[in-house]
C-alpha cells in the first residue's frame, strides 16, 4: 500500500534558485567551469573576528537559552546600537537564520488560511514559510521600469483583504536591489496602522545601499511599534551565509512572547554560530563600509556590462546585490537551462535564478533572471562575458528554431 | 490601537521544562547553588575528535546543501552502517537538530486539522510541533506501575480516528526512560501499516540503553519502508546538545522529496554543526559503550537513592537518561517551585520538571516530575540528597497547611 503524504508537502514549492543545480553538477561533470550568479552566497571572507572565536569552544557544546545566549544578544543590540537603533534584549530572539525568523513572524501574525501582501517579484523562500503556516501570499505587483519601486498607496491598498494579517517588506530588497525610500516605508507602515496589521520587514541587507545611503531601519519607525516586526541576519552582513545565525526584532511583547514560545519548543539557535557571531562586537564601522564599497564596485561594474548587452534591460539598482535583469528571450528558465546543458564559451558557463519563481502572478516574470553580483569583479567581468555570448547563442538557435533570423522573441 | 497576534501564537505552549528557569536564575542570585536535573543537558563533554574541527573552518562559511553536506551526510551513513542498517543519501536530510526533523516530519505526514497518536507521557516539544503544524496529538496513556510500556493493540487502537494521519514513537522514550521490545515496536508498526499511517520513530536516545540491550532502530524493520520516519540528532548521543544537528531517515520517497523542498525553503542546516559533527567518523564504537557505560551507573544509583526516597514510586527506566517519579506530592510543579522558593540544603536546591506537561490528558501525571540524570555521580547522590530533603520539608509544611501532621496526601 503506497502512503500518501499530505497535501501541503505534495504542494510545498521547490526552490527556483536551487532547481537547476543539478544541471549545474551534470556541467562541473563534463569540465565546465560554472560561475554562479544564481544564489546570494558571496565569495567574501566571514571576518577572522567571528572565526577566530572557534579556536577555543568550551568543552560541552551545550543548548543556549531559548532566545539566544546573553553575548550574542548583548552584540545584537550593540550593533543595532552602533546604527542609533534602541532595542532591548527582550525585544529579541536569537533565530536559526533570517529563515526561522520569518517563519516564527508569520505563524505570530497570522492562522491558517491568512493573507499575507507582499510587493512581487519577491524572496522565493516566503513562499514555503507561507506554505508551512497555511497563509497565502497576495502580490502587489513592481515592475522594472519604475526600478520596482512601490505603486501608490491606493493601488498598493487593493492586494489587501479582509483574510490579510500583514505585509512583508523585504528592504534592501531580495531579488530586485530596489531601496525603498523613507517616504515608501512610512506609507506602507500607515497603511499597516490604520487596517490594523503586521509590518513584518526583512531587513538581512540593511547596510548593503549603495551611493551615500545610509542603513535605514523600520525599528527607527514612530509610533508604529506595536505593528514592526523586523527580521534580521549575520548571513550577507557578515558574509556567514551558513552558520544560519539571525533575529527576530519587535517591540510588540505579545508577539515576542508568542515567538519565544516557539522558540523554546525548538529549544535553542545554533550555539557555534552564536559563538562566531559574539565576534561582530570587534568589527568597527570600517568593516561594513569596506563590505558595501567592495559591493558597490561589484553593481557598477555589472550595471554597465548589462546594458551592453544588446536588447537587455536593468535599472541601475540601489541596494543588497541583486538584478533582475529582462531578457530578449520569451522563457528565462529554458535560457538557464540552455546555458548549463548547451552552452560554454572558453570552457566556462553561467548560472542565474529564473525569476519566474519571484512571481506570484502567473505569467509574470518569465523573461526576467535575477543575478547575484557575489563574485570579484575579475570573475563577474568573466561571467558576464560568457552570459553574453550564451545569450547570443540561444537567440540564435530560437531564431532559427522559429524559423526566421529576424524574429524578435520579445519586443 | 492594539494589534492581536494570532491564536496559535496564543495558545503556543511554553515549555514546562523551561517556564520555571527564572526561578531558577531567582534562587542563583540569591546564592543558592542549584543542581539541574530538570533538562536533557549531559555534563559529559562534546567529544574532542568534533571540537578539534573547529580549528580549522573554511575561510567563507557558506551556505551548505540543503539536505546537508557531503561530509556530513556520509559520516551519518556510516555511523547506520556500523549499526548494520543500510541507509543511503537520498534517505537522508540533515536538519536542525531533532527539533527541525519532527518539524518537517509532521507537516509532511500530515494537514492542518488532522491527528497524530502518540504514547502519554512525551516529550512536550511535539505539542510545539503540533501547534506549529495546526495538529492535534492524541494520546495513548502509559502507566509507571507498567514501566510505561504499550497496552496491546486493542487498547493502542483505540485511540486512532478517522482524522489520525501519523503515530510518534520515543524509542528510548524521554520522559520516561522505557525501551519499547521489538514485539511492542512491531505492533505498532502493524497497526501503522495496516491502517495507512506514518510511523514516526524518534530515535535520539538510541545508544543510551542498559542492562545489555543493544541499540535498535525502525529502519531495522521489514516491510515498514514506506510507513517508517527516523528522527535522529547528535545532540544525545554526542553530548552536543548546542551545535543543533540532527537527520530525518526514511525509505519513503515522496515524504524525503517534501522535507527537502521544505529544507530548501530554510536553505541550510546549520554549517558549523556540520563540520564539527562529521567528526563522528573518527570515534569508534568504545565511545558508545563508554558514555552509556556512565549513564547506566548513574541510572543505578539514581534508581536506589530514589526508591529510597519514602513514598517516591519510580521503576528502574532502560533507556535514555530520565526518569519519570511519582512523588507523595498533589501538586508536582507546586514541589518544584518550592525547591528554587523556599528550600535549600546547605546551600543547594535542585531543579526538576513537572511532569504534568508531558501529558495531552488533562489532570494525569500531576504528582509526577521529571528527572533527568545529567550530572556525575558525585552530584548526583548531592542533588537527590537534596531532593530528599525537600520532598520531606514540603510535606511537613502541606500537611501543617492542611491542618494535620498524619494526612497523607496521595495515597
Amino acid at each position: 500500500m503506497s502512503l500518501e503524504i499530505s497535501k501541503r508537502g505534495k504542494n510545498m514549492p521547490a526552490s527556483p534558485i536551487r532547481k537547476l543545480t543539478p544541471l549545474a553538477d551534470d556541467a562541473k561533470r563534463r569540465g565546465v567551469k560554472v560561475y554562479h550568479l544564481n544564489i546570494g552566497q558571496p565569495d567574501i571572507e566571514t571576518p577572522l573576528a567571528m572565526r577566530q572565536r572557534l579556536a577555543a569552544v568550551p568543552n560541552v557544546l551545550a543548548y543556549s537559552p531559548s532566545a539566544g545566549t546573553h553575548e550574542f544578544v548583548a552584540a545584537l543590540i550593540g550593533y543595532y546600537e552602533s546604527l542609533g537603533l534602541e532595542v532591548t534584549a527582550d525585544q529579541v530572539i536569537a533565530t536559526t537564520g533570517g529563515s526561522e525568523a520569518i517563519l516564527f513572524a508569520l505563524l505570530a501574525c497570522a492562522d491558517e488560511g491568512g493573507e499575507v501582501v507582499l510587493p512581487e517579484p519577491f524572496y522565493t523562500n516566503y513562499s514555503s514559510f507561507a506554505a508551512i503556516a497555511g497563509l497565502t501570499l497576495a502580490p502587489v505587483t513592481t515592475r522594472g521600469d519604475d526600478g520596482f519601486h512601490l505603486p501608490a498607496r491606493a493601488l498598493f491598498e487593493k492586494a489587501l483583504s479582509s483574510r490579510t494579517r500583514a505585509v512583508i517588506l523585504c528592504n534592501p530588497n531580495n531579488p530586485t536591489g530596489t531601496v525603498y525610500r523613507p517616504d515608501e516605508v512610512q506609507m506602507v507602515a500607515e497603511v499597516c496602522r490604520d487596517r490594523g496589521l503586521f509590518l513584518i520587514v526583512d531587513e538581512v541587507y540593511r547596510e548593503l545601499v549603495y551611493d551615500g545611503r545610509k542603513p535605514a531601519s523600520a525599528l527607527s519607525l514612530r509610533g508604529f511599534d506595536e505593528n514592526v516586526v523586523v527580521v534580521d541576519s549575520l548571513s550577507k552582513r557578515y558574509s556567514a551565509c551558513g552558520i544560519r545565525l539571525g533575529a527576530l526584532v519587535s517591540r510588540n511583547r505579545a508577539l515576542i512572547d508568542a515567538a519565544l514560545r516557539m522558540a523554546q519548543g525548538r529549544l535553542s539557535p545554533p550555539g557555534l554560530a552564536q559563538i562566531a557571531g559574539a565576534g561582530m562586537t570587534d568589527l568597527g564601522p570600517e568593516y561594513a563600509a569596506g563590505v558595501t564599497r567592495e559591493y558597490e564596485g561589484r553593481r557598477n561594474l555589472l550595471y554597465d556590462a548589462l546594458c551592453a548587452i544588446p536588447d537587455v534591460f536593468v535599472r541601475k539598482p540601489e541596494g543588497a546585490f541583486y538584478f533582475v535583469a529582462r531578457l530578449p528571450v520569451e522563457d528565462g528558465e529554458a535560457f538557464a537551462r540552455f546555458l548549463l546543458e548547451e552552452y560554454a564559451l572558453d570552457g566556462a558557463t553561467v548560472m542565474v535564478a529564473p525569476a519566474e519563481g519571484f512571481y506570484a502572478t502567473p505569467g509574470l516574470g518569465r523573461n526576467e533572471v535575477r543575478i547575484a553580483y557575489v563574485l570579484n569583479q575579475q570573475d563577474l567581468r568573466a561571467a558576464v562575458r560568457v552570459l553574453a555570448g550564451g545569450l547570443a547563442a540561444y537567440r540564435a538557435k530560437e531564431s532559427e528554431r522559429l524559423g526566421g533570423p529576424s524574429r524578435r522573441l520579445v519586443s
